[in-house]
């Protein structure tokens, strides 16, 4: 497996962090803004476990969380407490808790997450960038807390693996996350329900937002970079939600001979954020790196202040530096 | 795992399939025409067992090989010899191996297939309904060989599981699909690469069929059905190749509230492929027999001769006649 966690050194964190978890109660569990499958059902998974031993928990977000998860959430008590423990949920950084969870950032006791990026801003940090998703260290923490799984946790840290990876598909995929989306199936997760609603239904907004971005696609650099745009305006001419976007960004990067699938969305204030997908030769943390943003090596993203032609340039002009870099190094 | 075998019967299966090719040589293998994923690695992933035995094996085909899965069958030496034993991998009837293949309909030894459909038109039939896909059945025979898994015996294998399965989102993944996948890449499969070739792959010609074809969508049975249409002319003006088209009939099934996605994809001979993609209440396999047609519960095909409305028509009043008696029944 590739990475750099020593297994006895993992073993001895994951054991460390469900000692921490043990010994608390009252414990909130923050996840990233914008949230996504992973945030929410590692957050969710660990929160349904804790109740289960009998402790208060509860999990809070900067924003809503969509409503296609409803599954994950739905039919939990909510609880009033002062926190005794904050436990932070594929949280890569302070600044992606947002706004409304800033004040909880410097109070962070323990945090598990799967970005190599990680700011190491808790107490205590699992980490382990080998993991697909932040779904696949949790699945292993829950036994520790000598909890025993059910559909409803199974079902939380399934979506996370889903969900991070495509379904399977991305090239984060290892033998330990089939393994792991194999047990969940065998603790009761339906994951033919879960798979059939995240990647197998398209509303009808959707499907015709596809087919104004397939007017916008440009490609540049001999074929090697593609770009869609997604505009205020074709939002709101198709009416689409939010979440009616996700998966967009790796729309141009599928297409063949393109290194470097880019999608420029123009944000309510104007700005456009960029979502970067790159094949095996480039580093896409790394190019969004230089414009203020990050993610992984292979799906990053940054956000550019301007039009949506300046916010072109700058991303075309950073892939473009690497693509030469690429070239003067003769590998094709 | 639902189904009807008995794993103790199914493992005596598994021994008898495995004895059977032991103690054979000149082994010819069959695959289905039109072939996909499954047939294809499960065929070769058979065929590379039996040569690491020492033993002379080829696979033959109505049609040709797609291109997208060369790397399943490049490298292999080519036998010409008088066959000892003819094997079908994933032939559901002898109907499906075409005309070139139709001199060997009658001389099957042995045939490894997961169709409920099957026809048992060979001496000896190993049918498991509830594996998501032959290459399932066919990761539990080679080790019965004595043969050791190797990187491009895994490909195969694992190529099967993925296609049939539509990379692990459809409903007959089970967990032991899942774990057979993950066996697969610690025998060393490249899924990152299988997976970006077979699903995250798309040519620019396809994606210009695919804004075509998001302009014939056609609604019917208050949103209940949702009808595609793939003419020639679509073909020939995108310049689209046959298995550029392949996952268009997943399509209209994921539009939110339809329970019966359907493609009607032209042929050159005037008549019309129609596929059918069903969601948990209609079963697709059921609908398409009355076409003449057949399947699995939730995607099967027929064909039908006459114009594009004619078609249409057929199959939407086959669709319509089972919509009515889900509602006859008071289930929705």
């Amino acid at each position: 497996m590739p990475g750099t966690v020593n297994e006895l050194e993992r073993n001895a964190a994951l054991q460390k962090a469900a000692e921490i978890l043990k010994s608390a109660d009252n414990i909130l569990i923050l996840t990233h803004k914008s949230p996504d499958g992973d945030t929410i059902g590692s957050a969710f998974g660990l929160c349904r476990a804790l109740l289960k031993l009998g402790k208060k928990a509860k999990v809070i977000c900067n924003d809503e969380f969509p409503k296609k998860f409803s599954y994950i959430f739905e039919g939990l008590e909510s609880f009033d407490f002062e926190p005794g423990l904050i436990v932070a949920s594929d949280v890569a950084s302070t600044e992606l808790m947002g706004e409304q969870l800033a004040p909880f950032s410097d109070k962070v006791g323990l945090c598990i997450d799967h970005h190599p990026s990680n700011g190491k801003y808790a107490a205590f940090t699992v980490l382990d960038p080998t993991a697909a998703a932040t779904c696949e260290i949790m699945a292993d923490i829950i036994p520790l807390l000598e909890v025993e799984y059910d559909k409803d946790i199974a079902n939380c840290i399934y979506t996370g693996l889903a969900t991070d990876t495509g379904c399977f598909r991305y090239s984060n995929t290892t033998s330990k996350t089939l393994r792991t989306a194999a047990a969940m199936v065998d603790y009761g997760a339906d994951i033919a329900t879960i798979n059939k609603k995240l990647f197998e239904t398209t509303s009808r907004a959707r499907l015709e937002l596809e087919r104004m971005v397939l007017d916008t696609i440009e490609y540049y650099f001999d074929g090697r970079a593609a770009v869609i745009t997604i505009t205020n305006e074709m939002e709101e001419k198709t009416g689409v939600s939010d979440s009616d976007t996700d998966g967009l960004p790796s729309l141009p990067a599928r297409i063949e001979g393109v290194e470097a699938g880019i999608t420029l969305k123009e944000k309510k204030d104007g700005s456009y954020k960029i979502s970067l997908r790159t094949g095996r030769t480039l580093n896409a943390s790394k190019i969004c790196a230089t414009l203020g943003g990050g993610g992984h090596a292979a799906a990053a993203g940054c956000r550019v202040e301007g039009t949506l032609e300046e916010a072109k340039k700058a991303i075309l002009d950073a892939v473009g530096e690497e693509l030469a870099k690429i070239e003067g190094e003769g590998t094709t």
